[in-house]
């Protein structure tokens, strides 16, 4: 039986029954089911595969769900959906209705939280911790954060309530080296050396033993410890960061070894008080391909589980951005190049060569990108920050108070605009068009094509000023035929309905406008609106927009305020996993779906 | 002559020639304008007194404007200010049209950067000295940061990338034990004890010099040291987290000794690498009732200088919240309540007794508080978030991610929203309705008076479910005779005209109503519109919508989109320093001004 463990226990009970062999068993079948699912589905296997072991202690040690674990990101939480009763529906992994890719509480009472973003597991574990101690509640929660998340400001921002918060909070620090993209900064450094020191709790316990026989007194290290009261002692014997920020500090723990990660857990656990241990893992732990690359397998649509081949990637709108803007660096000195944490992901891969010393590649840290690009602007530098649509909610003030406010000329390349699919709702790029038009003098283009892309790209380096947004989907284009344009492109049919829209949603609105026989009105230059632009859709009695975005603060609402019997197809809520296809079917952003909403409008 | 030095430089060249008594002495003439200018204008007091030391020594060390100050907040820039060539116009300061309480390069070249939200100024500074990197220039760029917006999640992003950078960033942490309310958390701690360490580099040189010579060997510590190439031998002999992060440490000095603050910004620019200086100042520095009470003087609306008097205040909307929340908590468990380090600029003071257990100061981290809430709300409690409206704009992601996917129940209390007057355009609070209203399923109440204020909290936290928030202004109610509502309140003069507004400037559109005779309502739920207030605009033939808030995105947009003949007054672009009535003045937000629009429109 190929799970013969997994489809017959318990879980998480019976977890608490197994032998080690058992477990080591158990871990085995879980990773299969992993990469046998990913492999079909998609999905993040390198993350996952790395915290298996982690996560079956974490199960066996602490009892969910009356102890919480908060993951951050969720992009390790596989394994724990198959220890809290997912298992049998596992298979439906990121499919519409199906499994998550990450924690949803809707989904089990053992998802303490919703997951998605970076670097809030610390925080909201600490309310989960604090809300047990004033309800005299002894369980513990526990957050599950990756280094990668570390370089996040919320995450430290966290760390600092903790330590001394007196909760039972515990922080288990998934260190592997490797965010999504290559880990860099301080924080990385110290971790890698912190890691390099698997003997650390040794030589701590050493050193003390040896201080207190040395013989020296007087200027020796004995009355020199003697002479602040914790200061040189605590400098002299304890080295972890995280002890600065009053946590015990256990570790590094092998992330692989079930004896070991049980117990250190259980002696955090014991401890009562704010515990961070440091769990060493293997990205992509148990599948050789993955092990050996755990960037490429870090998310994947889908791969061949023998070869560890995956289908082929058609261009994509973030890789060509990535292509132009390195063709425009390499002969404008003015353009740097930033990402948080996403180089590959946002294009910025194809800065090489000469062009690596002006791509800045930040951490975690949408919020400091788009400060640090405000200093660049400043000095006449031309930053170009490139990031995904969701996350980029996390710079809205900086978006304000460093770029807007002092006028500075600064490019937000917006990558994963619209509907994204399987990922669902914590990544969807619904919000940014909402956001970013309620900052002034805000300038907002929807490229609909790779041509379209290219010629938006250059017009917001070198045209427009202040604050520039270009925004595009992820994946590839769908060519419609409608002519490129970088304000708007209008196609007259003579007709008294006008069919609007912009981004990868035209092309169906325009087959749509075909179909039907009406005319069709595509923005390019989404934000303000053009003036010609609006006069056009003033002169239709029956006007319909379409668009993937959040309906509050969508542009339907903006062409509204000009044209009040527009009629505007958005989005309401949330929206969760499922293909970009389906959702567009889904809040009615088809070829079909548009023209039978045209049809049968009044 | 009252200001023999100051009048008569050339600044801040000359300052290069005088003598330490001279500098001592125009370091005397500078607080003495300061007192003189805030105890009149109002302004911040303690933190500018404390950094004027500090301020003159960088000013002589660096060149300003090729080398670049980076002022975090920009609340201890006043002294940079009166060095810069503003010394003439300084009585103008927080005035219309005058000198701004915060940094700004459209001032003079010597603001670097717009400043006014905590801990932005290394990312800034660092994007400045990466340019000059880039760009083959040798100077520097310097972050002047306190302590206390060292708890922001911003500044360690900064860090995390400034450390290892490479480039000519100096950090100086101006170190005072003291944010707005009392520094929390970690970090402060770990700062605290680092203080105490005053002879720290001398400690530092001293255990290197014993640790040399001693004598054992084998299990010894020179063993140790060799064992680990880097690892324990850091370990024993650094200790700051600022050498972890990368950077060179310089520190403490003593942040009023000119000639020890001059030799540590001149070593640490001759280092040409990332280095920190801790300086440790004194806040209020030379006046005594602020040296005594420095968060009493803080932020001051003006005080006499002989006594240190400040004028009564009379009650704030902050404080009646804090009440009403204090008198709720006082028979509710559930309720908690959470400051970013503000505890009385939102009303938290009122926290005392058996009550101080669920109060959270989490420092400056508007991030993390919303993450917390997140926390505690998941696990049954009701956390009530008081927040100034422009700095909520750090917790877009959070609302969304956090609170509003998962459903949770949070109650945002939003102090400061709409016209804050002197503070300028980092301070005002005209997005919070833009950006909240984007987020699906929220709840937005605007109070006009504080028994409205009592009625939308009771209502926030025991009727309405997931993301409630409360805005009201800064200062105290002008009661307005218009009955209080949860909802909205009509007061029918069955004319064909309808003025509408909310919260403060409900006043002024109620007495302008009067004076027309046209009909008027005040929406009290702003957000979403009510049905039955949307069927009363309506209704009406001529709807005129006066509002403090940001245009794009503001309540009279959406009234727009059910009746779009509505002509609405709101904010366009950023709002300058002033006084709260100039402002409503002159974006046409008085009695008098709105009674002219509606009686002059068509």
């Amino acid at each position: 039986m190929k799970y013969r463990l997994l489809s017959r226990l318990q879980l998480p009970d019976d977890l608490k029954k197994l032998t080690l062999k058992q477990e080591e068993e158990l871990c085995a079948e879980i990773r299969r089911k992993i990469i046998e699912t990913v492999a079909k589905n998609g999905g993040h296997l390198s993350s996952n595969l790395g915290a298996v072991e982690l996560t079956v202690a974490l199960h066996r040690v602490f009892e969910s769900p009356k102890d919480k674990i908060v993951f951050d990101v969720g992009h390790q939480s596989y394994a724990h959906k198959l220890l809290t009763g997912r298992f049998g529906s596992f298979h439906t992994l990121r499919k519409y209705g199906g499994i998550s890719g990450f924690t949803r509480p809707s989904e089990s009472e053992h998802d303490a939280c919703v997951s998605g973003h970076s670097s809030n597991s610390i925080s909201v574990a600490l309310g989960m911790a604090e809300a047990m101690r004033l309800s005299g509640d002894s369980h513990h929660a526990v957050a599950v954060i990756g280094d990668g998340a570390l370089t996040g400001g919320l995450a430290f921002e966290g760390l600092n309530n903790a330590g001394h918060s007196g909760s039972n909070i515990i922080v288990v620090l998934n260190y592997n080296e490797m965010s999504i993209s290559k880990n860099i900064g301080g924080i990385a450094t110290y971790l890698s050396e912190l890691r390099t020191q698997y003997s650390y709790k040794k030589l701590k316990s050493g050193a003390k033993k040896v201080l207190g026989a040395i013989p020296v007194v007087g200027t020796g290290i004995k009355s020199l410890i003697s002479a602040s009261k914790d200061g040189l002692k605590e400098n002299l014997l304890h080295s972890t960061m995280f002890e600065d920020f009053g946590f015990e500090f256990i570790g590094p723990v092998d992330g692989h070894n079930l004896e070991k990660l049980e117990a250190a857990f259980r002696s955090a656990k014991e401890m009562n008080c704010p515990v961070l241990v440091q769990v060493n893992t293997v990205k992509g732990k148990g599948y050789q391909p993955a092990e050996d690359m755990p960037g490429e397998y870090h998310g994947v649509t889908g791969f061949d589980i023998e070869t560890g081949e995956k289908p082929p990637v058609s261009a994509s709108f973030s890789d060509r951005f990535g292509v132009e803007l390195a063709r425009l660096a390499a002969v404008d000195e003015r353009i740097v190049a930033i990402t948080a944490a996403m180089k590959y992901g946002v294009g910025l891969n194809h800065f090489t060569g000469a062009l690596r010393d002006r791509l800045y590649d930040v951490g975690i840290a949408e919020e400091h990108a788009v400060s640090f690009a405000a200093g660049l602007a400043a000095m006449g530098k031309i930053p170009v920050f490139s990031v995904y649509s969701s996350f980029l909610q996390r710079s809205y003030d900086e978006l304000i108070h460093d770029i807007s406010i002092p006028e500075l000329h600064a490019v937000i390349a917006i990558c994963n605009a619209g509907i994204v699919g399987e990922d669902g709702e914590t990544h969807q790029g619904l919000f940014d068009i909402p956001f970013l038009t309620t900052i002034p003098n805000v300038t907002i283009y929807s490229p609909s094509t790779f041509e379209e892309l290219k010629i938006c790209l250059n017009r917001a380096i070198y045209k427009d000023r202040e604050l520039v947004c270009v925004r595009f989907p992820k994946g590839s284009e769908q060519p419609s035929g409608i002519p490129a344009a970088d304000g708007y492109s209008f196609t007259d049919r003579l007709s008294d309905t006008l069919i609007v829209s912009y981004g990868r949603t035209s092309r169906a609105a325009y087959e749509a406008a075909e179909e039907v026989g009406c005319s069709f009105l595509k923005l390019t230059r989404v934000y303000p609106l053009q003036e010609e632009a609006v006069e056009l859709i003033k002169k239709h009695p029956r006007v319909f927009v379409f668009e993937e975005c959040s309906r509050a603060g969508s542009i339907g609402e903006k062409i509204r305020l000009y044209a009040p019997w527009a009629d505007c197809t958005a989005i309401d809520g949330y929206v969760p996993g499922m293909s970009v296809r389906q959702a567009l079917e889904l809040y009615g952003l088809t070829a079909e779906k548009i023209a039978e909403k045209v049809r049968s409008a009044p």
